[in-house]
């Protein structure tokens, strides 16, 4: 399954479930927030190194998975309403991003 | 370029910059919730209706794509660091949802 | 009880508790974040003018309640540590932005 | 000037440049949101200790005061919106949290 194996499944799954008159690009906005700000609160009180071994913690470890998974969804989801390709506007952000901080070494 | 093209660049990129230290998952966490507060920001005063309607003014285009493309990059880093596969998290969490949520029809 | 009493009843509450190790400004941030993915994922789905009427909905408006003072408490909790009068400086913003946005009429 | 002078001051602001019809409870968490993601960027890559001595570079904290400021007048105009009194609710939740996190000396 790739990314737009993923995109077409979302989208089968809000045409079930006549979610499209909700999913407008400012709500999934919001949505991707409500995630994203879930994560936050997994890894709040976590000093940098702790965060690096959240796999320690089998509940925080499915945690993260579960948030990393919600905040994909939201923004495949986002993405295909907005018509953008991710791949190719990620890509193109590289691009500039190589010229606009050359490597150290 | 695919999803893991995109993940190995952008580790190739941190590499040679010498960000593998600043690339804590509590620190990629901090930095996608910035960008998703971009991203807020441009759709915030705009209604659900004219939300929809994004690509009409094209300085909130380019933004916009922007915007989904550094959310992108941070949250395939983050899942790089993490040693999680999005599409894989993505998918089991689909397959939930769709015992969580029945079709409506 | 005012915002000084707040501040002090919070700060209190930390030192009782030896949580003034996980205060830092960086923790608070993210703590904030969390608290306002919370809000958000409260609104999402609801058009603005829904939002409006969050009252009708008596689970809504505890839960708004709720996040609203968990949001106040955290930005009260970080202005403390960071030393910062919230009164003062968003005075002085306001004071900013009655020039930056001459009003309309 | 108090927390009330305040909220008064932002009703008058909103007033004078008809800015009521954008301020919906749900356009105001996602401006919220906006500035909460901004607090985020300044400290996404500091550590935690690091974070403690914001004070040290002037740029930062001027940015950091600004953001607090921004997150507070959003906080005030929401919470006038929702018609919430902050002070109230957040100490009404702090008495809860009194009995769910005991002191631990």
């Amino acid at each position: 399954m790739n990314l737009d194996d993923l995109r077409q499944r979302l989208r089968e799954f809000a045409d079930a479930r006549d979610w499209h008159q909700y999913h407008t690009p400012k709500n999934l906005v919001m949505a991707l927030s409500g995630e994203v700000g879930e994560l936050n609160a997994l890894f709040q009180w976590l000093t940098p190194e702790e965060s690096d071994e959240w796999q320690d913690n089998p509940e925080l470890a499915a945690d993260v998975r579960d948030e990393v998974a919600d905040i994909a969804i939201y923004l495949i989801r986002l993405a295909d309403v907005l018509g953008v390709d991710i791949l190719e506007v990620a890509k193109a952000k590289i691009d500039r991003n190589e010229l606009r901080f050359p490597p150290s070494r």
